[in-house]
């Protein structure tokens, strides 16, 4: 079969032809139809993330056929029994072990689930990795409900877009914000209230103009203007964390937390438990994931470039040559 | 009757005889026998406090009697319907509406409760505003369960030393810092299982030595070290802010806060529910309030010194004279 294996820090993605893995009594040998592309697959290539190993297949999403069946498949290993918190134990499918960005992948058998019944392979590949973030962080952890205003920082990326999504279909009133124009204007067009421009400094005035705060803020950027949106929540608002692409958190008011009696919630992947529950979500709700664009796997570097500029809107998804 | 006033930003609290206030229908007028000093009288006299208005008769701590009954008083008025957040007609005895530093003071009667019958009224004046912060901050937000370990910061104030006895009361490991050797060495002898001295740097080290990390952690300090909480968090943790006397929090690693999946989460005050409850849990635990030291009302202005200067453990209590 074919592989498509990094084999150091900063290196290409190359192909590589290798043996069809063994597969264990409780494993599960699926042939890849559609992969997706994380964030985290850069930051592997970039050396910063933990346990990196090399040869390494990168790849946390993807479809495929289990047999006759469309499946995908859930790319976090071995959560554990806490729905608080991932065991020790836990894995995500593409580092340690070899992930999608090949023709074929043994999975635990338990990983493995049936497409959501109104989605094509080519769309269910984009959605476990930020689907399962982003319906954990959104739904379990920020405890969202209907009619609550809900701002979706950094609109564009995967997570970012499902958390819209989701909100949406759970009746909330949805603001974005975003430095591009064009990806404020389409989220616009797929039922923000408002766009904002995160570097315009008068933002989160016209926020607190449009909407007197909001209750829930879902955040992958940190860093220093972090602090804002401590003043833009709600008194009892909710912002979770699932990502620190601006770096450390500076200057936030602890007067502001304790006073408004805010929650700061970090939130990453998700339980077994989360991972169908958001499957059924998306059924009842009939989303569709937005797609970014599709590349043929051997131009995976192109994709993995455009990942690395954040210049997507949705998913990336690579289609596997059969 | 005899008050005990503030006139001004940074004046001394003076005494001033005045009429015993008329009592409205849903009114009571409480005969005060002991007071107590808070955090909040301090900032209020140094003029660091939202809506200050003179002249003011401080004091958020009382027990007294309502007739021949002995009593004490939930000190916040208007919390509102919602558990999660008190509405914006909260307000605390002592400002707006004249506080404790009196002979008489009419409050709502439904502010009223009996006291604890294990508990003398001079030891019950230490429980209200203290006690109410420490129990909504440990289990209503923090959701402390038995046998889970807790940091105390600071511990000496009030609100610190509440949150210690009640998580000894629930089963806890607990653990404090100060950098007071005789305040850490008060909490060895109440029962804490270490103490550290944060102002030794290697003290989250030894820490996590001893205890491999912390379940929950009651926090009335901010600033740059809160960052070094984050890290001694265990998976699932919570870390619980009441106050911030060390100003803004800076360096917080979100990667730490969404990996760890912790919660750090705002609280102040109580709602009657929470009050209720906490007067129910100091029962049944025959948890007895530490008092730092008894003034007569006349000393008041020393009592404030000592409560400026940080230097007390447990509460300051004044006597009101009959």
């Amino acid at each position: 079969m074919l592989s498509y294996v990094l084999h150091e820090i900063g290196g290409q993605i190359l192909p590589e032809q290798r043996e069809i893995p063994q597969v264990s009594q409780d494993g599960a040998l699926v042939k890849v139809a559609y992969a997706a592309l994380n964030h985290r697959d850069c930051w592997i290539q970039k050396g910063q993330y933990a346990g990196l190993k090399f040869p390494i297949v990168l790849g946390s999403d993807l479809s495929g056929w289990l047999g006759d069946e469309e499946v995908l498949v859930n790319p976090g290993y071995y959560w554990g029994t806490d729905e608080t918190v991932q065991s020790s134990q836990f894995q995500i499918l593409g580092l340690p072990q070899d992930g999608a960005l090949s023709e074929y992948v043994v999975v635990p058998k338990s990983q493995v689930h049936t497409l959501p019944s109104h989605l094509s392979l080519q769309q269910a590949a984009a959605l476990p990795l930020a689907g399962l973030t982003a319906y954990r962080a959104l739904v379990q952890r920020g405890g969202t409900r209907s009619g609550e205003k809900v701002l979706i920082t950094g609109i564009g990326g995967g997570v970012a877009l499902f958390a819209f999504q989701f909100a949406l279909a759970l009746g909330c009133q949805v603001v974005v914000s975003s430095s591009s124009q064009e990806k404020r204007q389409k989220a616009l067009d797929m039922g923000a209230s408002y766009a904002y421009d995160y570097t315009n400094d008068q933002w989160t005035k016209e926020l607190m103009k449009d909407l007197g705060g909001v209750d829930v803020i879902i955040d992958g950027a940190g860093g220093e203007s972090f602090s804002q949106l401590i003043k833009i929540a709600k008194p009892a608002g909710r912002i979770v964390i699932y990502g620190g692409t601006q770096g450390e958190i500076q200057k936030m008011s602890p007067q502001q937390i304790f006073w408004k009696q805010l929650s700061v919630l970090g939130s990453t992947m998700g339980s077994e438990q989360d991972f169908e529950q958001m499957l059924a979500f998306v059924e009842k709700h009939k989303i569709v994931p937005v797609i970014d664009s599709v590349y043929p796997i051997s131009e995976v570097n192109t994709a993995m470039d455009r990942m690395r500029e954040s210049k997507q809107f949705g998913k990336l998804i690579l289609r596997i040559e059969q």
